[in-house]
């Protein structure tokens, strides 16, 4: 049965049947005071929920509360800040975190158990408890306000990041609609960033997982901006049900399809970032070391920087795919600039320099690898290293 | 028995008995067309030799051939450019790669075989060997050349790295030289960028390779500049034995002294870097952790771009050392910049927040963690990230 998946025009994470979201100015976040910076995503109806947090051994507050309360498997709100991250803020941190969920409970009259936490900023640093305790109370729910809460959550992105489709298949129709944010300690190990997916579809908790964890790892575990893994990273996905079952291809399908895009945002608008680059290696003796080699060639500093300045400087991605530690046999390599191929068999070819560099300059370059060696095929996906990166990375705190 | 190791003054890889250098500018590096680009190091009495070689599948031809020479154990001479890696060029490139020992062994009068080749520079075009050849024949080699081999050896440098120190130890005294390129492609694995070390020294080939491994665990092996390994890396260590046999320990204090002043020499370096970080990680589990832990941080870009901004965001050296994969407990905890306490059981100490800029603002940043789990300690050594930096590698080739 053949789904139809349409785009839903300004669709973001209230898209879909029953989703509520509202956000507000707190003051949490120095740098931007006319943003808002804390926000609420709520469920009318207790949903399915399930999460990939980050790997890094060091989690932050709210990702060990989250964990702990997804065990259950259920969820009905999650209130979100930008601006602190609340990591490495001990128990004070988790009892911040903790308070917060209970305000949010509170203020919708459900179980405290069911609301998660997620923080995203600087790491270290207490959160101002008192502005998010007035912050919540200012917040209003509404149908259409997950535009605002995609707002809250942006740190140093440069806009915000949100899609929703509507599945129709056979009898069933259903939506699924998803927020993230970028921009910095991106780097892909098992979940990274923040993002919330939310759908009306009625699906299983075991499903729910694997499905989640197989969009995760064809996206969001496909991009980098930096090689830093956040202490504070989260891809939750919450469905209330609300538009009857849905089939598991088809839902699949559309999951993807919500988080490569918003893979693709993330990655686009990586800080200091001019342009996304999308990196293709087929031929790989494997799709583990298909990953493993475009995830190397996406994370090269060098690759970035050339891309940054246009430069046809084609050794650096195989200096790169080299140092992977995937088989490679030089002899029988190919790659693609753009569609301008630029080595084969090993060799380089004659290419027009000129059209290379003028390829170069777009806002989306691509990079495809054949290795040539056998059927692995993966796509990862990055931004170009600017000197505004830096720029903004050496300013951060102070 | 106590060795005394003394610095020898403007001490180089000539300082040593028996060896000779000489350098040109052959025309090869197109963007420094006044510094020396070609250059050999010669030892008028056979060597003792071995050599580490870099981790990257694709290895540059003058990787292979020395590879293959020598597995014999012995080597004369080393002839060495810049401004062309000779990497990524196929059966050509190691054509060309003999050729140039070839040269060099009739040119001096030694076998072929015993000739080491090592190319640095732009990865995939062929090199200009018109040039070589001629260069190769205007060569002088002197007992004073080793400053303009030195010289040589520069890419993206801006000092040359050099040092010799004098060890008298008993009876015997010999001395260890070594010079070293960075600076950019430049992170541990197994061997980073191009190192000569020469010896009068005589010393087992077997004694050679174990004392150079352990020096290089501790020196080159302990640094990043950017997360990138060349496929051109080498780090080679001659021993001519005119200066008589050598206590082992002594030998081997020495020449790690002179790998670790290298290393650091490469560190300080960096592309576009402004100062040296140096990340020491004690308490961990084991060394192995220790490393790991010591060498993500002193990789973190985002910890880079902190310290080259002088920003006291030290959340960031958690969050990397939270990702490293070694065992940490949040709440045993403990950092410190320079000798600031910043973090103490796990929690943020007040701190002098300008006298910590301050700190940071120097040319020498130490950040020093201690994991209070065992007695595993290293050190690693790298710079601050810039603007600069992507400005260089954005037009490298262009």
């Amino acid at each position: 049965m053949e789904a139809k998946i349409e785009l839903i025009p300004e669709g973001n994470v209230t898209s879909p049947e029953g989703f509520f979201a509202g956000a507000t100015s707190a003051g949490i976040n120095r740098r931007a005071k006319d943003k808002p910076d804390l926000g609420i995503l709520f469920s009318e109806a207790s949903c399915v929920a399930t999460a990939l947090f980050t790997t890094n051994r060091l989690k932050a507050a709210p990702v060990v509360l989250s964990q702990q309360r997804l065990k259950q498997g259920r969820a009905g709100a999650v209130v979100v800040n930008s601006g602190c991250a609340n990591a490495f803020t001990g128990e004070k941190g988790l009892a911040h975190a903790a308070e917060m969920a209970k305000l949010v409970a509170e203020g919708i009259g459900i179980s405290a158990e069911d609301v998660l936490v997620a923080s995203t900023g600087v790491i270290g640093l207490p959160l101002p408890m008192k502005r998010i305790r007035s912050g919540i109370d200012q917040i209003i729910l509404s149908r259409g306000g997950g535009h605002e809460l995609a707002r809250a959550m942006m740190t140093t992105d440069t806009f915000a990041k949100e899609t929703a489709v509507k599945v129709g298949v056979g009898d069933s129709e259903f939506a699924i609609g998803g927020v993230a944010k970028g921009s910095g300690m991106i780097h892909p190990e098992l979940a990274t960033l923040l993002c919330f997916i939310t759908t009306d579809a009625a699906v299983e908790k075991d499903f729910l997982q694997k499905a989640l964890k197989k969009a995760v790892d064809v996206s969001f575990n496909m991009i980098s901006i930096d090689g830093d893994t956040s202490p504070s990273d989260m891809v939750l996905l919450m469905a209330n049900g609300l538009a009857g079952s849905a089939p598991t291809d088809a839902f699949q399908q559309a999951l993807e399809r919500v988080c490569i895009y918003l893979a693709k945002c993330v990655a686009r608008d990586g800080e200091g970032a001019t342009k996304l680059i999308e990196v293709t290696v087929g031929g790989a003796l494997s799709l583990a070391e298909a990953r493993l080699a475009a995830r190397t060639v996406i994370s090269s500093p060098l690759v970035k920087a050339a891309v940054h300045g246009a430069d046809p400087n084609w050794g650096r991605v195989m200096a790169a795919v080299g140092r992977s530690g995937v088989e490679v046999v030089e002899a029988k390599l190919e790659l693609y600039i753009g569609d301008i191929p630029v080595v084969k068999a090993g060799a380089p070819l004659p290419f027009n320099k000129r059209g290379l560099i003028q390829l170069l300059k777009g806002k989306e370059v691509s990079l495809s690898l054949n290795l040539n060696l056998g059927s692995g095929k993966a796509t990862a996906w990055g931004c170009d290293l600017s000197e505004e990166y830096v720029t903004i990375n050496s300013q951060y705190m102070t």
